[in-house]
């Protein structure tokens, strides 16, 4: 199960007023109320309570590092902690804090980005040159996560000193995802996609669309307010199937995404991860 | 020999000049001129001519796509052409334009980025996903390039389908390599690297330095009139050993690189990714 670690305060209520009067003709267009902005945690203690009670085997964390009374409980009730860093300061600080793995996410990855701030960090960091800098800098097992689409990426992270690999994008056809069916045409093509703040008002990776387009460099730091904002947009715009009023997540790699149950998906990576290695162990010699 | 395509146009000399304002007190601020921020193509017919002279085993290219006259000289003189690509259109384009081989780079490259454009596209895509679909949607042999430092990215890259690593930041602290001693300190350390137009009026990846923080906002997309208009700035900054001044190209791995002579580095990277390929395919059985 992953967590997301509750914003510290909340932002600056004028620039998510200024936000919602850009987006009212968006409402308008899609026969939609605006959202309530409100702050919230995301009922974090509930979920807490709830992981500890069902001693869910693996919580993950994001946007944070949890403090050291939670990491504490959920070790006490069986319960492995990992955390999402971006960076290497992030990586260091997640070790220190008592995590038991850590998930390393690139730039590639679609959705929020993880790390511990919403700063603008030039993007952020790829996958495979994090991977090298965390390794050295934390002995604790590294979950490669971002555009990982294939087999041969399996095998790529795996050298480059991941332990395991995390798949979003490359399930999101599958039958067993929930999937919007106007968001699946989208991942099928050749489409680009950018980070941006329009949806929910903290960086994730999306395809480009007419709203990301129009919204992307307004949109202020501002989440989970923008995210409640826009969420009856979004619902409406889901619900009449058009892909350019609604959050199409996507890692970099969104094209190799197949439409086959999951479980064929995950099993062909594991055979294509030892044909890559095999291939290259062959030419190395 | 990696040779730039010159740019098709100049730019909006109101934006050169406006520039000029700008940099007028850092001129001052290191005792030097501002150059004069003249278009041209860096003797690009001249260095063609060498290069089908000396017969240069392989000629590459960042900034474009040559011509297919461009190609079918270099051919006729023995030489093997690469073309530098960021996205998968641009590697379609470099394969239907003759080229033997494709350069792949990740956005975690140091310097340039080397794509057909100069684009604000988001800082580009990450090495791995893009070696893969760059697989998917071409036959030739893919160099990969951006963020390898050590024999672990190696085998990460040759399992991602490369047939090759291209090393840059990581030789930069050889004996053999021109690294001026102020870019070398910076080098070593744990800094963060950021996309900037400030040095040379093309995105380029460089250690964030004070002239990278105060110009990155401001500098125009005007490549090469602002490197003609900084160069006198630059060059004064290096001879005083101010590394706030000038260009600290490095990709996002440099804390990676070491100060040994560039045989043992690639002799070690080769060793290490055999360990690396060797231990995976121990795990995956």
């Amino acid at each position: 199960v992953n967590v997301f670690v509750p914003s510290p305060e909340p932002a600056d209520p004028a620039l998510v007023r200024e936000y919602a009067r850009e987006l009212a003709s968006e409402a308008e267009h899609h026969g939609a109320e605006l959202g309530d902005p409100r702050f919230d945690d995301d009922d974090w203690e509930a979920k807490l309570e709830l992981a500890q009670e069902q001693r869910i085997p693996v919580v993950s964390f994001t946007f944070g590092r949890p403090d050291a009374d939670v990491v504490e409980r959920l070790h006490a009730a069986g319960c492995a902690v990992w955390i999402t860093v971006t960076n290497v300061d992030e990586a260091r600080q997640a070790d220190a804090g008592g995590a038991d793995g850590l998930v390393v996410q690139g730039l590639e990855a679609g959705g929020h980005r993880g790390g511990f701030s919403d700063a603008d960090d030039e993007g952020g960091m790829g996958l495979l040159a994090l991977l090298r800098l965390v390794c050295r800098n934390s002995a604790l097992p590294l979950i490669a996560a971002g555009g990982i689409a294939d087999g041969a990426a399996v095998a790529a992270v795996l050298c480059a000193g991941a332990s395991a690999a995390q798949i979003g994008t490359a399930l999101m056809l599958t039958p067993e995802a929930g999937t919007d069916a106007a968001q699946r045409r989208q991942l099928r093509e050749s489409r680009p996609t950018r980070l941006t703040r329009a949806f929910t008002g903290r960086l994730a990776r999306g395809i480009v669309n007419r709203f990301l387009a129009e919204h992307s460099s307004t949109a202020p730091a501002a989440y989970p307010e923008v995210h409640h904002l826009t969420s009856p947009i979004r619902a409406a715009a889901r619900g009449r199937g058009d892909a350019d009023g609604f959050n199409l997540w996507a890692g970099q790699a969104h094209e190799l995404a197949t439409e086959r149950p999951a479980s064929e998906i995950v099993r062909e990576m594991g055979a294509q991860a030892r044909d890559a290695v095999a291939a290259v162990s062959r030419r190395l010699g």
